[in-house]
């Protein structure tokens, strides 16, 4: 069994990583911290009955592998004492994301304290790096917004199908993604019936998506991101816009699709094809609802011929595939277990 | 592996048989029905990528448990013919779950066409009638309401606590409990920022509750019933007072109601203590969307001892305990199985 | 023009007397206050563009009438301040509500420091206290939860058709109700698909609910109430049972509620029959999403004549006939203006 | 005062005319029309004892202006016969919208049937069109989606400051903009918890706000537009973006929108300024709840300087300044009344 740490428990991501890691046949729960020692259902009322009490940071002792749920900079204090310490270590957060250390400065708004350990962390979106991830001992677990566009836009960039500099993404994300701290834009009399945008242009997570797309394109790759808070409480869906630069027919982009995630167990691409005479259409796919709590992800993909566009929607869980889930995922690479293990539950519908 | 059919799968509650099952461990899936043929994620869209096709009930052969989600008088008809073939019958709707049939064709509005077998039908709610459930080949689903209510008043009303005719449930649910079709009542304009009661007396789930507790307490019991929807999807609340028969503390029905429910691998008890100096204080017990997509069932109590009442509370999922888990939990000790087998996976946080 | 000035307008009682009154024919606004102040749309968007700026409550001059919406302690102070300065004042929170002095301080956990001024105040239920409220210079203005419970049970205990120790309320609420202030079970992600009771007993609104009943009995009466919260922004709905004396049916308590209410313009009592036939029936009454943003309130009544119960379920908006808006039609009586200025806009629907 | 005819009142667009028209000044209503005629709080709970009974549309009588609340051919049809008897007529639905006869039959897949009405239609939305309104007979009043995009990109591309063929348009819509027709992706257990996208290209606003742009841009437009249904009852928010012709600061723009729209009584435009040290910032414009129920529009602009994007976010609810109520501001124009007569109060705040 491997033995698994958990440090920041009591937030949402670290509660997600502490209900999957529950249930996973190859390991065992050594530890969960918080800054202030309670019983787990203090926090996380479903897993009640589990037994689990948090301890402090200070008291968790050795483990194989650790799941960094932790601000900033803590994040990366953190990260650097576990792996001296000889675990592995699965960073939920941004410390570790970007390559670039002056724009990670610039963008984080403070000095990187540890660039070492960033340059020997591998980028978690195992979509994409999955050999890298299996050889990692730090692993920086994408945003989920980030996960979202780069899984939508990957094969499309890869094969020059639509024009690097003008990606339009919006992100429709719930408000588990905010975290459980107390915030005003969360509050529910606010939120439950509303629809608020925030940080219209410049979101971080803008910086991922451009990494991660430019060194596929191989050219300068610019996102134009603006994420949105809808009053649902888990899940995202990001709505990627793209430029043809050929024509090209939903069927081809569909084979494309799945040709890319044909060794990918989670995501699923689907064309959004409309039935003949209904008022208003819809398929199912995506469907943020059937994802949300699982680590699966699902793409539909649309082609304006006349206007020259295509449209990737990407679903996912902001906790789950783009989050604590993907994290596990990524801890069964590196622990060459089955990729799948602990995962292949599926959600709840209705949810 | 036990081989298990489902019967109107392409509802609420056929579909979460579904997904409980592709999960278990001992079972395979022989196959599941629809009227109109087609694949699982055009109902489901959760349960993409399985592989599933619908087929017509007409083409449903032998397996070893079947599981029924249909209209009564469909299920009563199928009842007779999975049995007759050999197969054990859980029914999830309310075909078989009243004992006298006067007050069933009263309540339903029409004839029994088969008494003969609702006379074998045991009652599944398994807290209460777990060795017949072992023994009988018709199971009949308790509602989701009176799963709930018979849950929290069961322990005070065997031991005579409070007074057997005056028992007051409000029952607050999620939307799904309406079911797949489509409603005013469930409209989303119309719900989606709204609270509605509805058969504000005399609900059928109030002669379970009856049938149930009166066997319990040796007497008549009267239950007061009223169901609310609210805008939630998945998961019910109910309230429940009930007016003691002598003082009682809060302490000492908490241990009976550990007591009573110790066997009980999915029923949990707390009190609902207050924290002093708090505004508006809360535990987060019990917790609807921590028991929502589970087969748990979470119950708080308080007392208040100068106006001689006490308050029970019970969140479960409809469509979980209160539904299809529950089955797949009579199923597990029908078949001597362990009874927790498939279903210890805990529910997401937020949900 | 009668001026009036709000005291705590940045929270949504306040912000609603804002509202209310800027449409108001005979009204304008002297000032609001805040103790951050601050233009109006930092606290309430709905109000872009209108002009005001709050200021400091030591900066508040005259007028002719003064609402409170603060806490306790400083609403005692503060009414004494303005009702010296000659205005009228009507207090929005729970600082006068009850007659007896020795609950009041028990309830609120605190000594009332200015008992002199509680005496001289009116509970705010119109519909009971109209006369007395035109002449007073103090109003208190009642809890939602104990305006709805009151307005339900009035008429049936006024007349003796339900036992008097017995009354069982189920208070579901939006949770605009808990303020503005943030909250962990106001929070989006926690409460946005979940039902949180709280305060199972002993809810501090059923004193005043006890009082006024009583006083309408002419023996004392008990309320077993206990609140909950459902995901609505605004409006709540009481179910509230009673235990009939004697055999009553719908037709003859309908008839009942509709003379009690003759004279109030904005309460509508109808009864809840069903239709025969239909698998769950509802009718549109009451709506709570009708009545949100309003001064209306709708009242529902049913009988199970076999099991001797009547249900009476409320509606009405918890800031607006259950708060800031009642506020408004208490100071047109006390203005003698029109009963009904200001207030009879319809709520949107859906809404 | 002006007699108001509404056809097809029972629908949502139908019952919004009616509650503003209730309490507009200057109107009466001389009747309302629903194919199965029966009392007002069938349909709508808000409008109970309004005392109005809905006729069969063969039963309405002459009037001043009508309100077209219909299926497009239905529309056609009874648009001509009140024209023909002398009244003005507003048509809340999509008959007149297009002023290219081939483009029109292509999107709404039929012949129509009256060609010569649709010429004499004007566009309704006034911030563009206000004199040639004033003069019309027949007015078209815009899709929702639609008058949002506009009113986001009208300054901009009459200024030339965006390229006019990459506009990209996400437009995130509560469910009463599908009407109160039952349908799946309506249905509370499925969207209440969901975010779910139609139509992913080539939607029918798409083809108004084409032909409003160009006719402003002065050479063609090409909109990209894909909406999305989440679980908010009322209200949309239209996220527009724009690539920049030239550099342009913030505040350059929202001087050009405070000009363009100083003369419009209901929008309003605002910067989306980012305090310096919040982890996520969020200016409450515009707020989508805030404008549900109401004629107003919120405006809110920023920039992206180093990638070259404008992005501008539009809120207004669908059934108010995108639907009804915006037909209330044209027949102000139309009959010489004051514009803001009868829509000016504000917005619930929670809502």
């Amino acid at each position: 069994m491997i033995r698994a740490g958990i440090v920041g428990a009591s937030g949402y991501m670290g509660g997600e990583a502490l209900r999957v890691l529950l249930d996973h046949p190859d390991v065992e729960i050594a530890w969960a911290t918080s800054r202030s020692p309670s019983p787990v259902e203090d926090h996380h009322p479903n897993l009640f009955g589990t037994g689990i009490e948090f301890i402090h940071p200070d008291d968790a002792g050795p483990c194989d592998v650790v799941f960094l749920a932790l601000p900033t900079a803590a994040s990366i204090e953190s990260a650097r004492r576990f792996v001296d310490g000889g675990a592995k270590v699965i960073d939920l957060g941004s410390a570790f994301r970007l390559h670039d250390r002056s724009v990670w400065e610039r963008v984080y708004g403070q000095p990187h304290t540890d660039w070492e350990l960033a340059e020997r962390a591998v980028y978690g979106l195992n979509e994409l790096h999955a050999a890298e991830i299996a050889a990692a001992d730090v692993v920086a677990n994408p945003g989920c917004f980030s996960s979202a566009a780069i899984l939508a836009y990957a094969p499309l960039i890869k094969e020059g199908f639509i024009r690097p500099d003008e990606l339009v993404v919006s992100g429709l994300s719930g408000t588990a993604g905010a975290g459980a701290e107390l915030a005003r834009a969360a509050h529910h009399p606010e939120i439950g019936n509303n629809i608020v945008a925030y940080n219209a242009v410049d979101h971080r997570h803008t910086y991922e998506m451009e990494q991660e797309l430019t060194a596929l394109a191989g050219s300068r790759v610019r996102v134009h991101f603006t994420p949105v808070y809808v009053p649902i409480t888990r899940g995202i869906l990001d709505l990627c816009s793209g430029f043809l630069t050929r024509p090209a027919m939903r069927s081809q982009l569909l084979e494309l699709f799945r040709d890319f995630y044909a060794d990918a167990p989670f995501v699923a691409a689907y064309d959004l094809d409309k039935e003949e005479g209904a008022s208003w259409q819809y398929r199912p796919y995506p469907w943020v609802s059937a994802v949300a709590g699982t680590n699966y992800c699902q793409i539909g993909i649309d082609v304006d011929e006349a206007r020259g566009r295509v449209v990737v929607l990407c679903a996912l869980d902001s906790v789950g595939k783009g989050g604590a889930q993907v994290g596990v995922e990524n801890m069964n690479l590196m622990f060459d277990l089955p990729r799948t293990a602990g995962l292949t539950r599926r959600g709840a519908h209705p949810n």
